[in-house]
């Protein structure tokens, strides 16, 4: 195992000259900003946060985030307007607004991606005004306690996540942050063990690093229905692991299993999904022998944080009903750049006309289920009783048709996400089966679509 | 309520007249049955039984029952043959020999139907060595508590089993035996008296006549998974209602109650099924769009007490494995007269190629799960994981045509009846949807495949 992580370091570490090169940058941008704080004459500190300041960045990802941290006394009006007045001074031309929580913005400096994020300079963390007041306090944890060896651990740790595919704690991927990673090698001291023991994992697992919880069942009453709870050392009524899915914590549990049965640098570097041709396309929904819809519409102009879990709440919205309806789920998927996509496959598109409604057995009364039943004009058969003694009726199925009933369900838009009902009700359009060829030129959705349909478990490729 | 009772006397209670000409043919029987036995110089009684017996037959429906009653200490063999030959020298060339638990003799006389029944004459009816030689004991049971006016009641419940459906013990019935009908008027003391109790009655019901079962968990336990428990006067250890199944049960509180709540002549004469056209048996087919499917085979030589047991074991067999490979079975059932008919409904007969093999949650090693998944030639993508954390596979379903499906069960032929196997091994054929028109002519079909299309519990039609 050592060889591999060995090899892994070699790859993913900075050099002397990639560190060099970043620091250069990092340094002038703080420069650049204090200036314009006192250019426009605020009263704000400059820090460097993130895992650049951490010495915890991967050679491919230099991260430099650029906190400007106003006193606590101002208004949230004031902080956002002084707070993006000094980010636009600094960006220039070249800057980008954003809105997650707060504003920020974003900008390309030498070539790096380089945010922006006014906040509080709160004392204590546990009472910070919002999330991004708590970075500055992550930083300076971090950076008191992580020695160089162990930022090589981070390292391997971090590539491992972004390997099997659940490094980010963004909203898009429900995964690991880098501060999570920070925290769990500080815990157990070195990839290698941590490995062992997340092996083990099981829902529900609570790391409480600074023991703050003595009694065991404290922090499961607080973080309940999480996977996976670490509790924040700068706050301790904070769940650091909070964005990680149940989903993406089994999938590292596994990875972590099958890593220790065979340790490989696959777990780190997956081979790439193959890109479906048009022919492949046919060949794979042929032998699926399903029936795969994409509604496509444009995506609405939000950040991926508030995009995403519309998206998911959209295809929950759409799964549900197709479901109620009696159209079976095989599965279902999001994605979005320019365009969104919400994706269904349906393992039937056409159903009889029959939907058998059960009513009560011998002993309860079941008058009032069969006039109402009587009643209804769709009423095919029944009142019958069957072989466990239950009045039965057979009625008339609402909708036989999928792509009629989707139709009908992407008019309605119930439960939808806000903007993506917004979005859908301007323009939609259903692809199906062989028209999803048509989209093979969007590059990007080529690449999710052959992922969705061969799918895989990163390391298993 | 008591107009309709009277009306429904009236139209079902043998007149004077009647009753004069069937108590004329039984006597004449018995008296040919007597000089029988004493010309082959054997020792027996003979011994009306049954409805006429006991003043308690339909008017359209006499049922004359002789039984020849032997000592015990004959052999089986020496039973059967002495019976037989008595029954045969009064049947003479009109006879049918018939063979259930035991062979008998039936015959028409005067256009009556007539059974001549071989069996044991055993003093305590507890000791029988098979269930003929009880009805010599029920008959004397009935006989000496039945009443004339009770005999009525016992008419009035005997047409409403009928007029309902779940008249008759036979295992083609499932439903309530003449006897039965009688113990719960004895029981009860009138019709509408039993109605109002049994619209009451819940499943695992214990009647218990005599009060045999002092304590009363006893004939739960005796009596376990029963509907009905009826315990049988002349012997406590047997259910007299052991033939009502728990949907025949259950069709029979149903209709106690929608007579009290509205009594009318329709639970007594309920409509008859309206036969089918072929444009209608389009039309409803294509209303229902489902895929009926009609196994077809000629009836093996067997009563249909033996039959019919083997058709539901074979049909339940089908239905198992239908559902197993994925297919779901709306309703199915059986049918039989010189041909055999099982048929099988299914909201959709092709399914999709894909399969999901969902494996062990997060806590549970998924090892060998995903190892023989990924080595079979049948895996379509995965391992993937679940948003519940489980590991999944796609597979390769095995069966997406419903058709190639009922021809592969039917070439395997598991847990069919035996005769009903052999039967389907001489020549089968399947016949479905608008293929089902050819065999309208067969008169039987078509009343089975009308009634099955419009099921309708008879007093709703």
């Amino acid at each position: 195992m050592d060889g591999i992580l060995d090899e892994v370091l070699r790859r993913i570490k900075p050099t002397q000259e990639d560190i060099r090169f970043v620091e250069r940058v990092a340094s002038e941008i703080i420069q650049r900003t204090g200036e314009a704080i006192s250019r426009l004459g605020f009263s704000a500190k400059t820090m460097l946060v993130g895992s650049v300041a951490r010495g915890t960045w991967l050679r491919h990802d230099p991260d430099i985030d650029v906190f400007i941290l106003f006193e606590e006394t101002l208004t949230r009006e004031e902080l956002e307007q002084r707070g993006m007045a000094v980010a636009r001074e600094v960006a220039g031309p070249a800057g980008e607004e954003k809105f997650a929580e707060h504003p920020y913005v974003t900008m390309k400096f030498h070539g790096l991606d380089i945010d922006l994020v006014p906040c509080y300079d709160v004392a204590d963390p546990r009472r910070i005004k919002s999330a991004v007041d708590r970075s500055p306090h992550h930083q300076r944890y971090v950076k008191a306690k992580l020695t160089p060896q162990l930022a090589d651990e981070v390292l391997l740790l971090k590539q491992f996540a972004s390997g099997i595919g659940v490094y980010g704690a963004e909203l898009k991927r429900q995964g690991f942050s880098g501060y999570l990673c920070e925290l769990l090698i500080l815990h157990y001291g070195s990839f290698s063990k941590l490995v062992e023991e997340a092996s083990k994992w099981v829902p529900g697992e609570v790391i409480d690093i600074l023991s703050y919880y003595s009694d065991k069942s404290e922090p499961k009453l607080i973080f309940e229905n999480q996977p996976l709870v670490v509790v924040d050392p700068v706050d301790p009524g904070r769940n650091a692991a909070a964005a990680v899915s149940l989903q993406n914590f089994s999938i590292f549990v596994r990875a972590c299993q099958d890593f220790l049965d065979r340790p490989s640098l696959r777990f780190f570097f997956p081979k790439r999904v193959k890109l479906l041709t048009p022919a492949g396309l046919d060949r794979i929904l042929k032998r699926r022998g399903t029936r795969l819809f994409c509604i496509i519409f444009r995506s609405p102009q939000v950040v991926p944080d508030v995009l995403y879990p519309q998206l998911r709440k959209t295809e929950r919205a759409v799964v549900t009903r197709l479901a109620q309806e009696g159209f079976e789920v095989l599965r279902s998927d999001v994605w979005a750049d320019s365009i969104s996509v919400i994706l269904v496959e349906l393992a039937v598109s056409k159903l009889s006309g029959v939907k058998t409604r059960v009513g009560p057995p011998p002993n309860i009364s079941a008058k009032d289920f069969i006039q109402e039943h009587l009643s209804s004009r769709n009423c095919l058969a029944g009142p019958m009783v069957d072989a466990a003694g239950r009045v039965i009726f057979e009625v008339k199925r609402e909708w036989t048709d999928a792509l009629a009933l989707l139709k009908d369900i992407m008019s309605q838009r119930i439960s939808f996400g806000k903007h993506v009902s917004e979005a859908v009700s301007q323009r939609y359009r259903i692809y199906e089966g062989e028209g999803l060829k048509k989209l093979l030129n969007e590059s990007g959705f080529r690449e999710f679509l052959s992922e969705y349909l061969t799918r895989r478990l990163p390391w298993y490729r």
